[in-house]
């Protein structure tokens, strides 16, 4: 399967919250890194870690709105665009955050999040 | 200068077409990288070959309109997102795409430009 076509299956399937599909692109030593450097989801690796990272956010985020764009591709990675309205800890919040994949063999290797900076 | 405040400056000035600012944050030695293999565009490396490469798109495209969201950071590297109206080749399109820039030495030291897939 071409880059183009996996990045565009596993978009689809995030954006239509179908997880068994968008796992199936999972590398089993998937790596998910955060720029959180003093938190726990800073970096997580492996296929059950992540399962764990994703109940952690399904039981913690209440998300009323998610919007999916792209991917867009270079190489062997592809971005997608997110923007999500959420409530965590009470507090509802717009945010929206920057996908990027390395994909290896098929697979998804790492996924890195960049997060929106406040304007100037 | 934190990678957020450069960030935030140079998709400012990108936004604004405020050339002088944001080449101020190119590295003499920056690589500028387009997914077209057979292009001359796929690498551009240095100053003055970025410059003409941005004179040649000022020669080429009639820009109609250009939105810019962004940026996002993860470490050393960050993302804007670029959506463009544009014709070329007496065809109008609407484009979009991610840059992803990467610091070293508080300068850009690559430029990496990721293509937007059409649909499933």
């Amino acid at each position: 399967m071409s880059i183009d076509q996996l990045a565009r299956d596993f978009t689809k399937a995030v954006a239509e919250d179908n997880a068994e599909v968008y796992q199936s692109y999972w590398a089993d030593d998937i790596v998910s890194l955060e720029p959180m450097p003093d938190s726990p989801m800073a970096r997580v690796e492996g296929r059950e870690a992540l399962l764990q990272k994703h109940a952690w956010w399904n039981e913690n985020a209440e998300v009323h709105d998610t919007t999916t764009e792209g991917p867009f591709v270079f190489g062997d990675q592809f971005a997608v665009n997110y923007s999500m309205d959420v409530t965590m800890d009470g507090e509802r919040s717009q945010m929206s955050e920057v996908g990027l994949y390395t994909v290896k063999d098929g697979k998804i290797a790492e996924e890195r999040f960049f997060y929106g900076q406040a304007g100037s």
